[in-house]
């Protein structure tokens, strides 16, 4: 459109970038000043996660990931909620408006809304002097009142978690230097690199999790904090075999070869897999649809009755004594 | 509830400072990784604003009157979509937890969440090394397909803006110093101040906006600089009368005394009243709705055909040139 009108900085910021991505009709391209999300009959699902730089992922990571990771760790919880994807908008803290930084992260952005089904929606760029910082609110769609929640874990319910536990962190230990990047060789550091800069959410699990979860939420702050958090919001505790907690091959050689512990892989964080429980009697149907659409799910331990912290286990029964829970940036 | 389960400093930050204000039921008490907006046939409007220290508001503004701006900016987003307040989301950067300033900030969040209908729905907390930054994302609701855009004004429609124009950036220049502050009394200072640190937002507006408006938005980023921005995605042009911009007797005693120019009042920031268009044959109706709700309206000037920026115009019809159309951070 020919126009003599100048645009302010902002405006043409989001108009170079970001507008290709905004494809859904409820983003107006991004021409307004608000998005709509048309009612369907079900309700929304609202997530909101933030990730800094030097906090979350480190300067130097490249901008396709930490696009992805932005996205990702709400689509992760989005799944975690048994929540399908129906879109989003971003809060952008940038220094400068830098072609070369904003161009491969508007692109990854926007092939992560493309091959997640959760398009663009608005968002706001300021500006800051300080780290950069990209929030991200997410929405997604259940049946009403059909959000899967922490707080539904039963005594009896069995605690199954997807994929594998403990890479992220071990990932984030690799690009500090340090024993385990001496200990791991390329491929190993860059599967494990790989996971902690981007995230897989289990959105295929989604409509899975819904229909046998008696409670969920993703592993972000480590497996051992995070089942903390969903036992005390359902008012029960459990006891976890850490034997079953499951390990990628190179996190398994890693713990053979005693550089790491399994106590350091479930106090890790940003492993963005789900936990759940699962009344014993749909444990079989839950394990079977997770493998139909590709998901490792992995039993891990027992919800019982109880107000203490979980119990982590090993082969012979004996408590393992787990020194930090949970990671906090405070 | 009596729990051996340690709460990390994330959670517990929370659960100290926002739950007590996260009341509606679809906040989930906060316990949960998401909220949930239960379906009533309309459609969500969502808005994301966000405001970052030492750029959008001073390093030493009271706690309390940063939670009002970070809210009352994205209400007066939703006021001029023609929505109604439903919810909000809350991403807060901090570099500490500091009880002296998050426990003051939390009650003025939770004063103007029950104030404006507009519910604490969920939020992250994360850890930052640089400035303080609150982004929020907050949802409306609109009949399906009434929001209000910015693109539907017609040449002929009068342009309308609400309250007064420019007090928040001579607020902003009083903070600073300078020739306002030295021209200003204490009743002027701390009346313009206000309109820096506490946007009013025209809340009351949203339905009379939505059933008479061919176009609106919120003024942020200056008058003239949005309404230019309201102009092109509407296609058309604009003619300003410069002396019908409403201004506040603290503003007219400036510029009368050669403090200011109204170019300066229409180019600033901050202002959070509604600017919109009004079909001619509306106008009267506008007018007397507004006044019902309390909220002053002014008729500024005329949509007419043409791309060119805005004009604004003297009492003798001679274009006042406007050197900077709108706040840009970049």
């Amino acid at each position: 459109m020919a126009s003599d009108q100048p645009a302010s900085g902002e405006d043409s910021l989001i108009a170079r970038y970001f507008r290709p991505i905004a494809t859904d009709p409820g983003a107006f391209n991004l021409d307004d000043d608000a998005a709509a999300l048309r009612p369907d009959g079900n309700d929304v699902v609202v997530t909101v996660d933030a990730i800094v730089e030097g906090v979350h992922f480190l300067s130097d990571d490249p901008p396709d990931t930490i696009a992805h990771k932005a996205l990702r760790v709400n689509l992760s919880d989005l799944a975690a909620k048994g929540a399908t994807p129906a879109g989003f908008v971003l809060t952008l803290a940038l220094r400068k408006d830098d072609e070369d930084w904003l161009k491969p992260f508007a692109a990854a952005l926007g092939e992560d809304a493309m091959a997640f089904g959760c398009p663009l929606l608005g968002g706001d760029t300021v500006s800051t002097p300080g780290p950069l910082m990209i929030s991200v609110t997410a929405f997604g769609r259940v049946p009403p009142g059909k959000m899967v929640h922490r707080s539904g874990a039963r005594p009896g319910d069995r605690v199954m978690v997807t994929g594998t536990i403990g890479d992220a962190a071990l990932g984030l230990a690799v690009l500090r230097g340090g024993k385990v990047h001496a200990a791991t060789d390329a491929a190993a550091r860059e599967a494990l690199v790989g996971r902690y800069r981007v995230p897989q959410p289990r959105v295929t699990l989604a409509e899975i999790v819904r229909n046998h979860a008696s409670a969920a939420m993703d592993v972000s702050d480590g497996l051992a904090g995070d089942l903390a958090k969903l036992c005390r919001v359902s008012g029960v505790s459990a006891v976890i075999e850490m034997e079953h907690v499951p390990l990628s091959a190179a996190a398994r050689d890693l713990v053979s070869r005693g550089i790491v512990g399994r106590e350091m892989l479930v106090a890790g964080g940003d492993d963005y897999e789900i936990l759940c429980t699962i009344p014993d009697e749909g444990v079989a149907s839950f394990e079977a649809a997770a493998q139909f659409v590709g998901v490792a799910v992995r039993s891990i331990g027992t919800v019982v009755d109880g107000r203490f912290a979980p119990k982590f286990i090993d082969g012979q029964g004996g408590e393992i004594a787990l020194e930090r829970l949970s990671y906090s940036h405070f």
